[in-house]
């Protein structure tokens, strides 16, 4: 089924400790379409200056992501600088030029607006409440968000996450979101606003995935090389939403539990190089061979 | 079969952001001890003064607990006070005082020698090899460690793994011991040194244990209250000991993954109350409840 996203692409300057990178493509909508290529075609609603190098767009392409819904505009992409220590989970933000991002108002080729999964990525929450709009009626919408909109666009924020299924976010920012520093009530209190599921991300800790009744706990791959953290949250919601846009039916609990392993791979392997370098050579038998890896790492003897 | 344990028994002053208390029963042997007592009668080595209250010694008594290589001596018991905030992961240390257990030289009673499981918790790792040294060749021995001993006695300490079939640490302990701050190839260089089995304890997210072949990721459970941290490692320990000495046969990893969740599920419950309190009224039906509990947290389709 189909599957559309809204949200930036990028270039990406990267520092970690084991090597830089500039001006590497990045942006959350392009990790999310690149991780979710694995499973399905992908729709990209985003915006990229005149400067944007044409060899990123034949690689998106490659993928078979449908470009469409990128718009092509006078100026210069939206630039992001950021480096990592030790420990790797948490990006140093040195440099954000927004550049023509800033005035980036998502609009959706006709083909688009019945697309069945849409992943709002993270963007101003008014503007994803536009995307909504435009949209027919779709089966299963997530959404992520920051600090930067949890502060700052608390009341829009709030409205969008009224109309979405999923919620996609890491633990500081569930944390902040609902004012609550124990993250089972701070889950509580997010989905008491609206959304069926919230999945809470925590980095090399894995993942939490909350429903109101049930709780499943993802742990994160265990690598030896862990080389660049840049966009593993957005890989895991392509994984994820890429997943989901494969099965049948109303979503379930059981779909949702193997979408948060299938993200967990698509993130594990994403972490192994710099920008979308891992995804470039990345196999379907690789994916699979890594969830079995899921089911070994997981494994344990039941009670009677 | 006979599971002994030598550490401390303490009396801690401890603050959270839920409230205090004021010289509670506390050391590492009596939260391993009382853990395990769910599962196995144990047999505690350790130190207390001649200030020790005696319904501490009645409520070890009524866990079935074997108080013959108990030593009260005259002076002060080893007294902690700390404090914790938001995250609870990590505890303030706020005053130390070892008194007696500054002078502790752990001495077996004869018929503690031939225990087949043996727990050596956090004391220095020369009088851990001293424990060794008095015991009739046990069938599975683990032992813990922390920041002072890998900083001050590295030797000895290096000395004691060599000796052990499991290391139980966290993670902050297990980076700083193999200097190496990715923790898959920390525990490689860890089980280098000779022990078969690690346990990576890493608070609220869980726990890794590593056999140098495959990896087994248990989460925490996440739980709404989170009273008191204090001992729950320690309540781990004694819950994958406990077990692990209700086997029979060599230890396999199925078994050990057993008890990795049997350690999370009495560390889950000790952490929902000060001191040992949650433990005083805690039943077997509770503990089987919680391993479920776990299989439902962790479970998701395998691949065909």
């Amino acid at each position: 089924m189909s599957l559309c996203v809204v949200g930036s692409v990028a270039l990406d300057t990267v520092k970690t400790p084991f090597g830089e990178v500039n001006e590497a493509l990045g942006g959350s909508a392009t990790f999310f379409s690149t991780a979710a290529s694995f499973f399905t075609e992908v729709q990209l609603v985003a915006v990229v200056g005149d400067d944007f190098p044409p060899e990123h767009l034949a690689f998106l392409k490659s993928r078979g992501v449908h470009l469409d819904g990128l718009q092509q505009v006078p100026g210069r992409t939206f630039r992001w600088r950021g480096e990592y220590g030790y420990p790797l989970n948490e990006a140093k933000t040195l440099d954000t030029q927004l550049n023509v991002f800033a005035a980036f108002r998502p609009a959706l080729p006709a083909a688009y607006r019945d697309a069945e999964f849409v992943f709002l990525a993270n963007i101003d929450p008014a503007l994803q409440s536009d995307v909504l709009r435009q949209m027919n009626r779709p089966k299963f919408v997530a959404c992520d968000t920051m600090n930067f909109w949890i502060a700052g666009k608390r009341t829009a924020l709030v409205r969008t996450l009224a109309q979405v299924d999923l919620v996609v976010i890491n633990d500081g920012e569930a944390r902040q979101l609902a004012e609550e520093a124990n993250l089972v009530r701070a889950a509580a209190r997010i989905l008491s606003w609206g959304p069926k599921i919230l999945v809470v991300k925590r980095g090399e800790y894995g993942a939490l995935m909350f429903n109101g009744k049930t709780i499943f706990a993802a742990p994160a791959y265990p690598l030896e090389n862990v080389f660049d953290p840049t966009g593993a949250g957005d890989s895991f919601a392509g994984g994820m939403m890429g997943y989901l846009s494969t099965q049948q039916g109303a979503v379930t609990d059981a779909m949702l539990r193997r979408a948060v392993i299938y993200g967990s791979v698509m993130a594990s392997y994403n972490v192994e190089a710099f920008s979308l370098d891992r995804m470039r050579s990345l196999t379907e038998e690789a994916i699979t061979a890594r969830y079995r890896d899921f089911q070994a790492l997981m494994a344990f003897d039941p009670l009677a």
